[in-house]
């Protein structure tokens, strides 16, 4: 598929931009990248430009909007078949997309009071119950997916997979508003993830919008 | 692929049991339905019985769990594809996809406010801001959908798809407590899903359960 553009907001707060463009920089699928500075005046007429629908991540195509991060995932898995975007095991691909569905309609207590900011070190927020129980449930699914399918490789599902991509903004916040105890025997994994090419890439890039003072 | 069971909660009340199953029963997919009684005492265990996550709906397939509605209905639209779950065209199936993720993951003013309650009809609900924000957007989808996609048959991309199934409790919705003046000119679309024959097994089903007495 040629011709593709990724219209993201900004490399160190908007979560939902990351999962798309670390999926894609990952596996080598290229694209022209449009960033778009959020939450100043212009934001709006901005994104219009590029996605109609109003939201980012957007993903176009010969002008046609894609415009949900997990509608982006699992239409380029579909175009690059050869690729394995998800797990190749068909019950390991059945559990990655319950993975990555409840990551994509849930954890909304932490996605609100934990909100991903890439750059910081060990900044301590609070964590009030219902952060608590999200980690937990995300722990508990991080665990069973290793220990089922996760066996050849150090992702969720051994070979880095969509679930991976789903999940890299909260292996961010669990780094900077860490260290989180109960994560202690995920931390390879989570080494994996923040470690990754792309994820560095992606770190980058946010500090250079913090050069550019977007945060002064 | 056999040996397939869906678990649903109450069918007046559950609206994401809803979207799995009529999307089943709509593509002729075998199923054994166990349905789950929720909000009594009891609820809790009896769903741990079949759903190894504690949620619903949930389709079971020898024993392993898919919890999750859109993961549901990805993995049979992978299993069965010569059904065609998803829309033909490349295009349409992105848009679908788009249409709904952004179901999946939305709309919760409309969802909190407006619960859907499949025996009522023309019960008058207050309308937030918030519920008439999310209606506006849910409008503009539909007829995006229908204009681009949708002439060659009565359903959101012509034939009934998955898109469908996820927007089917909001046409409950919408039937329930409305009329909503804006989706007049869909009343052609929202009758088509609300006298289908799979959505008038579920609405059957609904008042069984008030025969029981689940709702006295």
């Amino acid at each position: 598929m040629s011709d593709l553009t990724l219209v993201i907001g900004n490399k160190n707060l908007s979560s939902w931009s990351l999962r798309p463009w670390i999926l894609m920089k990952h596996f080598g699928i290229p694209f022209e990248e449009v960033t778009i500075r959020l939450d100043v005046p212009g934001t709006r007429a901005e994104i219009a430009k590029h996605s109609p629908s109003g939201l980012v991540p957007c993903l176009t195509v010969s002008g046609e909007a894609i415009w949900d991060s997990l509608a982006i995932a699992e239409t380029l898995a579909e175009w690059y078949p050869e690729k394995n975007l998800w797990p190749e095991d068909m019950m390991a691909r059945a559990r990655a997309r319950c993975l990555s569905a409840e990551m994509h309609s849930g954890f909304s207590e932490l996605r609100g009071t934990w909100p991903m900011d890439v750059r910081c070190e060990h900044k301590a927020l609070s964590r009030p119950p219902g952060v608590a129980r999200d980690l937990k449930r995300i722990h508990a699914l991080w665990t069973g997916a290793r220990q089922d399918y996760g066996q050849d490789g150090p992702f969720l599902f051994g070979e880095f997979s969509i679930a991976d991509a789903m999940y890299a903004p909260v292996v961010s916040r669990i780094r900077t508003y860490g260290p989180v105890p109960m994560f202690a025997d995920l931390t390879d994994y989570m080494d994996a993830i923040w470690e990754h090419p792309a994820m560095q890439e992606w770190r980058a890039g946010a500090r250079e919008e913090e050069a550019q003072g977007w945060y002064a």
